[in-house]
């Protein structure tokens, strides 16, 4: 396993961890917060791959996958943990989960015959579509399309400059650095600042 | 480009006209309205496409169907023009764009294998499943699915008619103008003399 | 037909038939409960399909299908029966028809390149989420994911005995018996004892 497949398993973990507080949060039991943790995780992906017609679907017979789904629910339900003293510590890596999702979503839309425009679109979704399904099952309206903090906004700007800096370097680990570094700084100065999109 | 692909296009600008005015009533930014308005003009065929595996998904690397989903939320956010005036304009090209893509539906699915029941259904999936989605994504109960106006029916009236008459008639735009005929005089009659369907 | 296609077509049935009744709580028109009646029967099978890729789809074309969605849809808005009356009985095919769901998708999903965990996965997808996609339009926060009787766990631990047993046992109508006796013994005492899964 590389250290780029450790990464993004961490962001898998700190994602399945959102997911998983969503749940206690709405009063499920632990199989609906396996099923939110899921969703949390592997649902842009899954919609990316289901759109692309990227088989077999990136988590399929993965075994890891699900024990890193399964795992951060078992935690928080043993451990009654107040995780709002965490807030930094998942704020940051969430931050750089979404920078690896973007990459990831750019970079496996692009070897099933997207085109850039649609590459960036498929990184995006990756990123944060399965937040937006968690929410659309919490039955609320999904944070993603309302005002807020910029986190797609985020996402789209990190992948284009990932995109357009893949024709000039040659190592797509520096474009990978830059994005994210990019979507973290980007999280930090809107969260602290107040910077968001106009209301349309 | 064929006259039918630009009449497809305007029913797809309305759609996202549509769409961004939805997100406008829901306080969206402009990101969210990006989504709705994709989701309301190409939803219901994404279903269709996914569903009968017909690939690639019709919008795939189609750039232009971008910009024609981003342009009506820039129009919408740029100018706060009282869309209430154009309302019956708005009725009058969301029931052309109706059976234009109620047609499409059938005749793409039917290509890929779904037989006459279930391309019918397959052309009303198209025509109303974005809007479908769209209410989903705004916490709404689908506005399809509750009593209302024939939207739905109208749809699976004038598919109907289209495949009987594709039967008979060699022309197949002679049978479009039928379809679109039907929905348009529908949906007036429908709305002006409120006939519903029974609720169950 | 075999016998165990036709116990199948019941256990649709009365998922259409809970479609139904949903969609009359909801007040939905005709179309709308035909919609919701579908979506409880064929959902969760069609989630499984996408994600496996196993085409076609496994109700395309099947016209059966449309007319066993179709005929609770109509008997429930021509009868103004109360069913409560047979809540019991719908109680018990519910079960088994959990148990049977269950079964197909395990083998269906195994059979297209899914390994245990994830057949057994499929299984409880299969059984469960086409009710979660009705509550979903219907605009509530999913049964299934709220605490409460045990549903998805009863089909878990089922599917679970069904694909040990079929390590064991050649025969593998006793193992689908012994799968749905178990989910229908569970689902019995779930509900009458109380017995739930912890919250997270």
């Amino acid at each position: 396993m590389s250290t780029l497949d450790i990464v993004i398993y961490c962001g898998i973990f700190v994602f399945s961890l959102t997911g998983a507080l969503n749940a206690r949060a709405h009063h499920m039991d632990i199989f609906g917060a396996i099923v939110l943790a899921f969703v949390t995780s592997y649902g842009g992906g899954s919609i990316r791959d289901i759109v692309m017609d990227a088989r077999p679907i990136n988590w399929m017979n993965d075994n890891l996958a699900l024990a890193l789904v399964i795992t951060p629910v078992i935690i928080i339900s043993l451990v009654k943990f107040n995780f709002n003293r965490l807030r930094r510590l998942i704020f940051f890596t969430d931050a750089v989960g979404l920078g690896l999702f973007t990459v990831a979503g750019i970079d496996r839309s692009a070897q099933f015959g997207a085109n850039e425009p649609y590459s960036l679109l498929m990184g995006v979704v990756t990123a944060t579509f399965g937040g937006l399904i968690a929410d659309i099952l919490c039955n609320n309206v999904p944070n993603l399309l309302r005002r807020g903090e910029l986190y797609a906004t985020a996402c789209a700007i990190g992948g284009a400059v990932y995109i357009l800096s893949k024709r000039f370097v040659e190592d797509s680990t520096f474009s990978l650095i830059i994005c994210i570094c990019l979507i973290v700084i980007i999280r930090i100065i809107s969260k602290y600042k107040k910077v968001m999109l106009p209301e349309v």
